[in-house]
């Protein structure tokens, strides 16, 4: 027995968002309880150069909803990057997670020799399946969910591992 | 057709171990470039309460070497956390590569079924070897060569995602 690519993409990205979601809630408890208006994390940064917080949310959002649909073999919705609050970037991630969970199992059979294309820039990046979920999808995902996490941390939210990782 | 876990885990563990091999190169340069000790960049962090960097690179590379271990259900290699300097983090990596590699492919079959248990302070937490993959091993993974890059990054290091995602 193997495992499938729908276990290897949906559960992970659908638990991972999750986490992240009630971390942004610790976020927003956390600049409530301070008295500090919560739109200083949406807009928060680790350096002047890189994405805030609300980019890291909606591209983490995007690129789990966009690899999925890739992998599944369908085409994504396009979800608008219009979030201002702690609150609409929740909300995001469960649109987002609703839409992953949509995804029927059975569409990613044999998507792992699956050819997908996806544009970068001027380029266009072209993978099998395979090689998209273990270079591209999943250190993507990871990488966006943990920034945030990291951009709220080095702000002062008491968040932990634990948080990240959610229910074990 | 479905994917291995030992796809699911070495291949994508030995690519992103070799990535932050070379980010941490590039934190090497930079430092070379700006006339300033490295070791600022090892002991550097995102927050007083959260651990160096020389810690990130280490647990991620004791994590991809653990839980490969035990999903290959083998007893790991225990390797001293005695990194200094920059240089010293990268022959950690790549010793923790060669281990990664060294584990054969047979050794992972099944091991989606397999029971795996993990000390964690007082607790023992318990997991399927699939579940032990999706929620353990690759966000853990990933969260400390994210946090590693988000600190150099942070610290003014010319790198961007192309070095964390590495070829593609």
């Amino acid at each position: 027995m193997k495992i499938s690519v729908h276990a290897a993409s949906i559960d992970i990205f659908t638990h991972a968002l999750s986490n992240l979601s009630a971390i942004l809630e610790k976020g927003l408890a956390h600049a409530t309880a301070r008295k500090f208006d919560p739109s200083v994390l949406v807009s928060a940064r680790l350096a002047p150069d890189m994405f805030p917080l609300s980019r890291q949310v909606q591209i983490a959002c995007d690129l789990a909803k966009n690899s999925a649909a890739r992998l599944a073999g369908v085409e994504p919705p396009r979800f608008e990057d219009n979030e201002k609050t702690l609150e609409e970037l929740r909300a995001r991630i469960a649109k987002t997670i609703d839409y992953l969970r949509s995804l029927p199992a059975a569409a990613f059979e044999g998507c792992e020799e699956r050819d997908i294309k996806v544009p970068a820039g001027e380029r266009t990046l072209e993978f099998k399946g395979l090689s998209f979920l273990q270079r591209w999808a999943l250190p993507n995902v990871f990488f966006h969910i943990t920034t945030a996490y990291n951009i709220l941390r080095h702000n002062g939210v008491e968040i932990g591992k634990r948080d990240y990782l959610g229910s074990l």
